[in-house]
């Protein structure tokens, strides 16, 4: 890690960019794929996936002797945790419904906002080595409180011979991902990845039906799939970039668990990005002594490594610049391991999740305490939110007026649609006020 | 307008369909221009001003004393009817607020989410005959319930000698838009205009600075300019579309009523989508001959009657089909002129805004009941909400753990991060339980 000792503002844009990702290079491929797939449907999709995942399919959907199987696949231990991670995460986003409340802005206006589900969702969980069943519970729990009808899942068969620990594998997907599709409830389960699995979800084929948005992780294809579809009239969950940390360490900071947060985030891909904000240099050398102790003992060792290179270490001058520093970056996990976390926390104005204080890792939330792990990366937390159930929902809004409503608005709709020079917008007021 | 007599389900979709715009066309022309006002700035913006508003500016900047005499210029009727409109739009936008609310979703595990104004966000008026002063409204009153810091405005210089009705004109700002803006406390006003204004807030020039998310209609380069600078990380309310209507009269409607709600979004633009879903033939032809005497008083009757041409009347065969072809074609405004408005109301799920009953013409939403009228069009709203707060925040979420706490969930979490390969991250909660 390379370290900065209090750079000056004026350099902290150039610090903390990330790196950009030139997408352009993929896009005419993805394009194709995404083509072939809006034509060819179903026999597309076999195809792509009998080319990238190297699986023929009769079948794509999941049976249910699959989904019930899985089951028996599964530790009682690692059941339990997945039962206690969606009760969890139940309990937080419940508390995201809201009300209807109909309000009268003027005698006889009555205007309200309805939260409706979006009707059909699509959920992307890619495949690899590590099912990322988490994932899947993250996006579901919520689309079912949001009251979405028709949840859909697409996720690659795996070409292992057989999972790590399983007596499954080739043309199967993880039994952890289905055992908790099953538990959260997801409709159906395809066997589809990469583009091919999004352009079905966009378009629709005969077996894999057409979703209104689609929510899910990805590599860079998968990601420039997202994007291109959303020119299409398909909305997405939020645009995506490599997981990134920035954890601010004063001295009441434990350095060991420090590093093993730091670790936690390197260990997701080489180009993680994670920052490390110190209030005094010492605290740096004492963590990147226990990174250095923690790392050899990691089997992604590789990885980690790798995205420390990048990482970067700032010396802050006091709390405030700290601060300041944090929400200039605007990281997707901010981690507080400082003696004011509380107070801290409340000036936090850009960053996707927060975690106060030495007992509450990153992976807590990646996990299991509640919060949404979907989030915004890349810079993006200075607009965007995480996912949450607004993120399944729609917010319609009504109004309803009596007549004698109408009157008392009347006038100020007529005036200001005239001065808009809009007649039949005032006209539409004028008509029903002479009746 | 074309009439379809109970046509079947299977027709639906394609005579829904919104006409395709090809933005692939503009796309060149715009991204020239994004580029030059990225590297060239305040200086750049400028010469775009010459050339497309044919005005010469020195300073974009709207002074105190320009936004102070605006003031002079207007009626007092059209000062208090917007007045009047701002108090309802915030009245409805209040509510929407959300409180904080910590969730222990475990013993010691206490997790909440806050609404955090996005900093910097940028609203778009364009110019033209008609200012759109009550979109003003619409957008800047909850950018600032919402908490955002800086509010800023791009709106293009006139090159009328003078507004009509007032003495002011060339090279300015319409007056009701500097005293909507004033009213509602936008930090600051400049006269730039089309994709250069849009670049500036996207990327910051020497006097307009950079913004986080850009709000706003326009026309079809500023859609595409918005459309493009998401690539680069800034947000945009939602995609953009013709503005549409679809009315749901039965025999409880008042024909006149309805033609005049149908032309009111007819005028809009020649592009304008309207709608008629009708449960007898007979209503329909009612509303056209209403349509035909009040099509002829109207200033913008061209308009109107090009819009009205594209324009589709549908004959259901009861309220159930109605409905569903309601939720099909998804528009941005419904209006229910039927019986039974408040039971239809229920059952729609794909809408931006809906007006109850037979007094709840579509302009008291675009411009004083207190919804906003920036609503999705062009069957978005299948998975788009119309703005509100929640478009001017982001909900940051927020993990505690008392060391008990972490006891208590510390399993779940090493569990499952064993099982998805991430050693790192069981570690960051096992070095702590052994501490």
């Amino acid at each position: 890690m390379q370290t900065f000792k209090q750079p000056n503002r004026s350099e902290w844009k150039k610090l903390l960019a990330r790196p950009v990702i030139d997408a352009a290079a993929l896009e005419q491929k993805v394009k194709t794929i995404l083509n072939e797939v809006k034509t060819g449907g179903d026999a597309s999709v076999k195809f792509f996936t009998k080319q990238f995942d190297g699986i023929a399919l009769d079948d794509m959907l999941v049976s249910e002797a699959e989904i019930n199987d899985a089951e028996k696949e599964l530790s009682i231990e690692l059941k339990q945790a997945i039962q206690q991670a969606a009760n969890n995460i139940r309990r937080f986003h419940e508390k995201q419904v809201s009300e209807v409340e109909v309000i009268e802005t003027m005698p006889g206006v009555q205007c309200w906002r309805k939260s409706v589900g979006i009707e059909k969702v699509g959920l992307y969980i890619p495949g690899g080595t590590a099912p990322l069943f988490s994932t899947l519970l993250m996006l579901s729990i919520p689309a079912k409180i949001a009251g979405c009808k028709e949840i859909i899942l697409c996720t690659p068969p795996s070409n292992m011979a057989s999972f790590p620990g399983t007596d499954t594998g080739g043309g199967k997907i993880h039994p952890a991902i289905l055992f908790a599709a099953k538990t959260v409830g997801v409709t159906k389960i395809f066997k589809a990845g990469g583009v091919q699995a999004i352009a079905a979800m966009a378009y629709g084929t005969q077996t894999i039906p057409r979703v209104y948005k689609i929510f899910g992780p990805g590599n860079q294809y998968v990601t420039c799939a997202k994007q291109l579809i959303q020119k299409d009239g398909i909305a997405i969950d939020m645009p995506a970039g490599p997981s990134e940390v920035a954890v601010y360490a004063d001295d009441t900071a434990n350095p060991a668990f420090v590093a093993a947060d730091l670790l936690s985030q390197a260990e997701h891909g080489i180009d993680s990005q994670v920052v490390l904000i110190v209030s005094r240099e010492s605290i740096a050398v004492s963590v990147e002594k226990e990174i250095e102790k923690q790392l050899a003992r990691l089997p992604r060792k590789e990885i980690a490594a790798k995205a420390l290179e990048n990482s970067k270490i700032i010396v802050v001058k006091d709390e405030a610049e700290a601060i300041d520093v944090l929400n200039e970056y605007a990281a997707e996990h901010v981690i507080l391991s400082c003696a004011n976390a509380d107070l801290v926390a409340e000036k936090i104005i850009n960053a996707g999740s927060v975690f106060l204080g030495n007992y509450s890792p990153e992976s807590v939330g990646d996990y299991a305490s509640g919060t949404n792990h979907t989030l915004p990366t890349n810079g993006y937390a200075k607009a965007y939110s995480g996912v949450s159930v607004d993120s399944f929902v729609k917010k319609i809004t009504y109004q309803k007026l009596t007549e004698q409503g109408l009157k008392n608005i009347g006038k100020t709709v007529e005036v200001m649609a005239a001065a808009e020079g809009l007649e039949a917008h005032k006209n539409a007021v004028s008509i029903r006020l002479k009746g």
